[in-house]
């Protein structure tokens, strides 16, 4: 349980000032996830000589990645792996052990627990599955008495039917292959109870410039589950915000609270599956949870500040404008586009887009479209919003710049998409004259208040827009692959961030 | 005006015979889209020194593209551009020319169509913009200043404001830089408003393996708009998918009235632009057209049998799986997936996303699910539907085999869809193996009756995710990046084929 929510306390006056008050956790709790997520030492029980063993798999990646701990392999084979002393058991193990993965088959994990005792191991990471997931009353009967067996000694478990945990801070890597930047220390929490929607999204936020705290899939969660995870982020000062794949839960309830007092402080985003009634039978058979009705679900989340999302991209695309941009309320949305002449249906869509998700292309102010036309030549251009700057722009990029600085000054607007395809555009205009068109995005990312958005198509992936979008990445400007999953990230942290405005005035 | 529409009978019994009775249109009217299509000569009209100047533009990418015909240029210049002459004036060309693609300052187009008339000149696209889609007058004057003029000479006009033709036949090229396999002959044909989604569907259609063809855009649709285009590719036998993005039409009525005919014998899929007031708003600045109220056009658009898309990317979704796979009516979806252990989540998300769609994840047969039980391990799978074939179906190709045949054979099943992270399999299960399973897809496609779709989520559109998807185009398996895009473009095939048998079975 939270020990304390203390409101955020607004100081009157602009500019808003909040006092830096934190949620907080139970400390014994709180600490309780340390071996978890900083472990000093892991051991993989169930590795063999076997390249496709999952145990193989998690020692490599903890040995790639450089896991900054003690790492022992437990496993059939004798000798060593990969440098790694293979040891027959865990009890011949000679030091204390923190964490230990097991991917051996069910039946032994009984017996594993003595040793896990005997050496004072703190968490249980089970990747094994075939327990209450498989439908059959033999897994349920076991998995409950590996939870009642590990609680008597004190032991965590995390899973079983899981892949564990992901912790930059100690180079403890989520997947079983090495990913870019995975080891750098971010802000978001991920939380996740299918193991490969951990993996899929943690490496998609990755490759668009999203950096995690800790990732977790926990699978059954028949010890440590949604709830545990959700409380230790709220309080974990490293999180400022948190994300989750959720299937089913049994303590709904206090999940639900626990969001709606979490989220005054941090944005969390939620992916459930198994809204539908075909979804929902599937999530039984998955992580032995029951997923509750669509209807039920989205009003409760909706009045604890949660963002609700349907698709794990969603979710990729919601946490981006989170992570890059600061604080954004309001809806009414400029897209510029055009450079080389394209940019007329792409306006089109762009407004169809974001009226859809409820926010507003409005018309830009009489003087703004004015001062447009005295430097867009009117063939070619569109000036009320979308702006196309039309075939003139990516000639004099000066102009291009001069254009944005106007659209940005429109007391009309409140956010300002450019969209331009780099694989079209960059060949065409040359590397020195792109590497000018990113400079003035980075410059008005710098210098700007309101929100600067890239949406970049991106037809055939090339290495170019690729470059490109992490360009944009690393300025904290937010890059979307189309229309409409942009207007629906910008509208789900629009309705946040207004969401926690509400509350903390009703607060203050 | 369809000169006829002759419909098509159905011969009673199994299996389903047809007639092959074709659409045809006036055979002098039919005529008149050679020149468009197939010119024997191109002469650019606007080409100079500068790199950015569109004329070069399309001077270059015809020469590039390898264009089957004479090339001609015409400018400021004097000299030699890329080895082509450059002539001072169309008048100063010794030969007759088919097609002329002008892209100077308007003003100059009224003496242009002298020329043109006097070369014998059959069709002029304008390029140029500033027409009626800038708003003023002036420019709508223009415009139909110029039309009135080409009519008496017999000259037909593409655009004004717009990219124009791409015809494989002829290696004639939308696009303004070499694109792979633009120049294979294909079977869909593309009418688009705008030049820049005309470009970017091309690019994103040739990327997923939909060959073209013809392709054009429009523009402000002056003369030939796309009651015409529409009409022709009905009638042309090499299409057999016709593509649109439309914002609005001078005659939407004869549009519908030709769509309903022609979309008995061949699919249209039909992507409205404007269909939101802040769309419809866009619509009038950039093609000069209404955009009409959204409610009208579905429901219009449904009654015809033409496939109505949202956005340009599920355009290309829908038409990909139009393109790959032989009709098919069927709305029970199997999933199969979880390679390599990866698939709970994905498993879940699938049945919400063909649930959202209206498509049925049913059950599979008890027997299917016994004969699955007997090759896989319940530990780590999911038998039902979707079917999980867990960690063992990567160690053991045949298994995996067995397991997609099972499921092929299902009753209750009538569309199987594979979903794998290539990027994620394919190393950790090494190239040779990665082979094999690639070959296990292409048989079934060879050999099924019932179609097969590949999900191969890509988070970081990895080379080796572009090139399993190349490898499924080719075998004409379709492939998707999301469950949603696979499950929207499935429910959009599977209603144009239920609604045309139903048509066909009045008729019959």
């Amino acid at each position: 349980m939270l020990n304390s929510i203390p409101a955020r306390i607004r100081c009157p006056g602009p500019p808003k000032l909040y006092l830096d008050i934190r949620i907080t956790m139970d400390q014994t709790k709180f600490k309780e996830f340390e071996p978890i997520f900083y472990p000093k030492s892991i051991a993989v029980v169930g590795v063999s000589m076997g390249n496709l063993k999952p145990g193989n798999g998690y020692l490599r990646s903890l040995l790639e990645g450089g896991f900054m701990g003690k790492l022992y392999a437990v496993g059939s084979a004798s000798g060593e792996i990969w440098g790694i002393p293979v040891f027959e058991s865990l009890a011949s193990i000679p030091e204390q052990v923190d964490y230990v993965i097991v991917s051996t088959p069910k039946h032994r994990i009984l017996d594993l627990l003595d040793e896990c005792r005997t050496n004072g191991v703190k968490v249980l990471q089970i990747f094994s599955a075939g327990f209450s997931e498989a439908g059959e009353e033999d897994g349920a009967k076991l998995e409950s008495a590996i939870v009642q067996k590990a609680r008597k000694s004190g032991i965590r478990i995390i899973g079983p039917n899981c892949i564990g945990v992901g912790s930059p801070a100690r180079r403890m890597s989520l997947m079983w292959r090495p990913l870019p930047h995975a080891h750098e220390e971010g802000k978001v929490a991920f939380l996740s109870q299918s193991g490969g929607n951990a993996g899929f999204f943690t490496e998609l936020g990755l490759v668009r410039g999203i950096r995690f705290s800790k990732v977790v899939s926990f699978g059954n969660g028949s010890d440590l589950d949604s709830v545990d995870f959700l409380e230790y982020f709220g309080a974990d000062p490293k999180t400022e915000i948190i994300g989750a794949y959720l299937e089913g839960m049994k303590n709904g309830r206090e999940f639900l609270r626990l969001a709606r007092d979490i989220s005054l402080f941090k944005p969390i985003v939620v992916c459930k599956g198994g809204l539908t009634d075909a979804g929902a039978r599937t999530v039984s058979s998955h992580t032995a949870s029951l997923g509750g009705s669509a209807a039920i679900w989205r009003a409760a989340l909706k009045q604890t500040g949660v963002i609700k999302v349907d698709t794990i991209e969603e979710l990729a695309d919601t946490i981006l404008a989170l992570h890059h941009l600061p604080r954004f309320e309001g809806k009414r949305v400029a897209v510029v586009g055009g450079l080389l002449g394209a940019g007329g249906g792409a306006c089109v869509a762009s407004s169809d887009a974001c009226a859809r998700e409820g926010l507003e292309v409005p018309l830009l102010t009489d003087r703004t479209i004015a001062r447009l036309k005295g430097i867009l030549p009117a063939a070619g251009s569109i000036f009320q919003n979308p702006v196309d700057v039309g075939a003139v722009a990516a000639a004099s990029l000066d102009i291009f710049a001069q254009a944005l600085a106007l659209v940005f000054d429109d007391p009309n607007i409140d956010i300002v998409v450019v969209h331009l395809q780099a694989s079209f555009v960059a060949p065409s205009i040359g590397k020195e004259q792109f590497d000018r068109l990113t400079g003035i995005l980075i410059k008005l990312r710098q210098n700007q208040t309101k929100p600067l958005i890239v949406l970049s198509q991106s037809p055939s992936a090339e290495i170019v827009e690729k470059a490109f979008e992490e360009i944009c990445s690393n300025a904290r400007i937010p890059a979307y692959p189309s229309f409409d999953r942009m207007a629906k990230a910008i509208a789900n942290v629009t309705w946040y961030w207004n969401f926690r405005s509400e509350l903390e005035s009703e607060m203050s």
